[in-house]
């Protein structure tokens, strides 16, 4: 059922000779089925095709674009349990994983439906003339959104369904109006191919242009960045390492025409505990974030990298709670024999840093790709003395700052690079002295989750998934929530139009 | 009552040695104020108090807000004449325009004030917590808009009051929640600091934090180009050149945190005459556009530079009206002898391209600094095949293209670079056939006018002043209007808050 081709609009195409194969970590064996690279030719072709489809397709009724994006929930479905298979094998995830992720690329597609079913999200807004108005008449200005073009959408390592093919970038995208061109996750190419069918097959049940979908393989940067660079490319959709992201930006930065990036990369997402909650809810908390650390092999973005606390004798004991709990749960498989290198690699370079100290490390064999949990704790100086603690390490890793006083806290979480979210976790007689803390972390994060963890991220009206920089490179826009529709649409006005030229919407 | 000074927050200072004059264009003389340019060290100083005033100033509530904002209005009106004095000594622009743009300034600051009085403007989305629900419970989520931090604000040429010291890009950024720094206008350094003295005044009458306001002089790019490699500096808006704005936004996107850069550019805002109104309306097309192309010695951004047509009897005969009628209107005062001459190289480059033939050209012996404007008219296919005609000509000048059929007129404006706005000019037996027209125009462009002038941009919530690169860097935004707010604005989600940790706007 995989033909390890690209599609070029509705066709398969295979016109190169480069091949790579994906792998199937838990097996530490590759998968069977070869995928061939798009070449420059087919490139241009899907670009091409994507301009022409954006000519029409930027003027199909909402509501026609809500079946389209439906179709494709139902073609997925469709796929049955054979797009399971193809998940685990080529992720290491299980099957429980596998179902949730797709209900949740279902659930997207049908909520940018719901959200494109009527026009109000165009941001529609009507002044009316006012002829007799002095010095001047005012004139009648009607304001909607509308799409940018064809937009590139990268798969990302760690959401083989709901941040890839058909998953948020692209339906935002699809459902904004523009056409997109995906550029498969190498490490998960026969699932995307397998969701690729089904945008397809929804495509042409519901009459959608040819070209307002493409999806190109490749194993290494050259078929991203000849997209990024391409003219007819109008805006980027990327999930994935701070150096890839960062290198896109700057790629889309430097063109004749510059275009948006929106890139949501790496994220260590700190985690508060104010000294009331350490000392009366220890046991609870380190049992939740044993947990947390470790979900899905500790490749989430919201993965709880850094926890920050005071030092005393309950952080001492809540931290060999915390890493006795963690290195208790069950390794899991990484995504990917390279993800797992690097995790190991940057777990030793860590490691290896002044101050810092290894608590616990998960220590029964375990299998090939199957990841070492490990929990470290160091000083709040020797935090804010060395930026190379600050960086991400992929994986059931989590680093514990012990502070000397609430300035030093304070002054840690200043310094901290962008992030995606951060956690405070305090008892309701501490309320009162959260003030500086939550102002401080609000400058340097998207989203604050009080006595909960950063991981789980809910698909909503009122969620941002995004941040400053290096969280992601646009940190006015949020990838996740019907909100990521605004990251690829521009406002644009009529003014003094008559009647019968006007959209439906703004007459 | 003009010292010359740069204020770093509230105090005057002129450590540097390097002065500079402004220039009377109309006298053709220096004015005899010298201005001290900004050193690194106050620049440093400027951002530094910016950035601690962002720490109050973000939390100062939006009902004060607004009474600053209503304040610096209030402050510039106290200034009398004597800034309308200055102003018309710095620009050449008469005392009508000088009134006239105060007017915008002042009701761009009060329209801000307006929309932040209350919190509506945030996009407050809230989404209740389901504890019950299946697999998983939903958290109580809440977001809201937040603002960036420190913005640098560049006065523009062209608008010395409402795109400058105190004018749409600061009045915006102020209302959003960050501190501006003024980087002003070498041509007009007279008037910003008397704006700034304004604004100064506004803060303290307010209590404003110290910093929320800094200007500094400059002569050359270097104050420009520190500001926006600065760290503390969380965004830039820009208004002019395109040359300018790229290279902002290259330095912006070239920095280790990249930052958002709103330039709005250059544009020549084509105009499509269809033959039936052509025809009909020859005479008071003629009439109008002489006047459109000649307002503010077409000094705005939205002066229409480029006029689109079918060749024919009609059209050769619009082309002499125009062009007799465009040359019938007294030459005006330009803003700087740089400004003339940049026009003259630019007209005269322009003149002796292929295909080009210069219909008229005002005559008169004109004084120092005044532009003699000029009509040029050439084929499509001349058009099509030459790009350096597809280029701003800043001043009163303005080229008719004449297309063969409507083939070749809407391959031209597929073909054109992004634009401010299209300006569209039919009669109403036309309406059936402007299909294809708009529907490719509204592609390149971020306004279209019907049937009346791109000169002219009303404030107002239905406005985009704005439009696909070159016109501006992120087509996303507009410069104009109540949502120029957002691009100084991030999304921002509170999880599972205890009600009294929310701000007031989402309890």
């Amino acid at each position: 059922m995989i033909t390890g081709k690209n599609y070029i609009g509705n066709k398969l195409s295979a016109k190169g000779n480069k091949t790579f194969t994906t792998f199937n970590p838990k097996l530490n064996i590759p998968n069977q089925y070869e995928l061939t690279e798009a070449t420059p030719e087919e490139i241009d072709e899907a670009v091409a095709l994507a301009s022409s489809a954006f000519r029409v397709y930027r003027n199909v009724p909402g509501t026609k674009r809500a079946a389209f994006l439906n179709a494709i929930a139902d073609e997925i479905l469709a796929l049955g349990d054979e797009l399971l298979e193809v998940y685990s094998s080529e992720s290491g995830l299980p099957q429980g994983r596998a179902m949730g992720e797709r209900g949740r690329t279902i659930g997207q597609l049908r909520a940018f439906a719901d959200l494109i079913s009527d026009e109000n999200w165009r941001e529609i807004s009507i002044d009316e003339a006012i002829p007799g108005r002095e010095p001047l008449p005012k004139p009648d200005l009607r304001k909607l959104l509308i799409p940018l073009g064809p937009v590139v959408v990268f798969g990302a390592s760690n959401f083989p369904l709901a941040f890839s093919t058909a998953g948020g970038d692209a339906a935002s995208a699809l459902a904004a109006g523009c056409p997109i061109i995906v550029k498969s996750h190498p490490m998960h190419a026969g699932t995307g191919e397998m969701v690729a069918s089904a945008v397809v097959k929804a495509a042409e049940k519901t009459g959608m242009p040819e070209g307002v979908f493409s999806n190109l393989n490749s194993s290494g940067i050259e078929v991203g960045v000849q997209l990024v660079k391409h003219p007819g490319v109008k805006a980027v959709g990327f999930t994935g390492s701070i150096r890839g992201g960062r290198a896109l930006y700057d790629i889309a930065a430097s063109r004749e025409e510059p275009i948006p990036v929106f890139a949501e990369m790496g994220s260590i997402n700190p985690v508060i505990m104010m000294p009331g909650a350490m000392e009366n809810r220890r046991e609870q908390l380190a049992t939740t974030y044993a947990s947390s650390i470790t979900l899905g092999t500790g490749q989430f973005c919201t993965n709880p990298g850094l926890l920050l606390c005071m030092k005393n004798d309950a952080s001492d004991a809540f931290i060999e709670d915390l890493a006795q709990k963690t290195v208790a749960v069950d390794a899991q498989c990484m995504l990917h024999p390279n993800i797992k290198a690097n995790y190991d690699k940057m777990r030793s370079s860590i490691s290896a840093q002044e101050g810092l100290e290894v608590v616990a490390e998960y220590e029964t064999a375990t299998q090939e790709n199957f990841a070492a949990s490990q929990i470290a704790k160091v000083s709040g100086a020797s935090f804010l003395a060395n930026k190379n603690l600050h960086h991400e390490v992929f994986g059931p890793f989590s680093m514990v700052v012990q502070c000397k006083d609430e300035e030093e806290l304070v002054n840690i979480i200043d310094q901290l690079e962008g992030q995606l979210t951060g956690t405070l976790i305090a008892d309701e007689e501490e309320y009162q002295d959260l003030g500086t803390i939550v102002d401080t972390l609000q400058q340097r994060v998207g989203r604050i989750i009080f006595n909960g963890v950063p991981t789980g991220v809910e698909v909503c009206a009122s969620m941002t998934h995004g941040g400053p920089y290096p969280a992601s490179t646009d940190s006015r826009y949020t990838a996740v929530g019907i909100n990521a529709i605004k990251r690829w649409v521009r406002p644009f006005s009529f003014q003094d139009f008559p009647k019968e030229l006007l959209p439906e919407a703004l007459k």
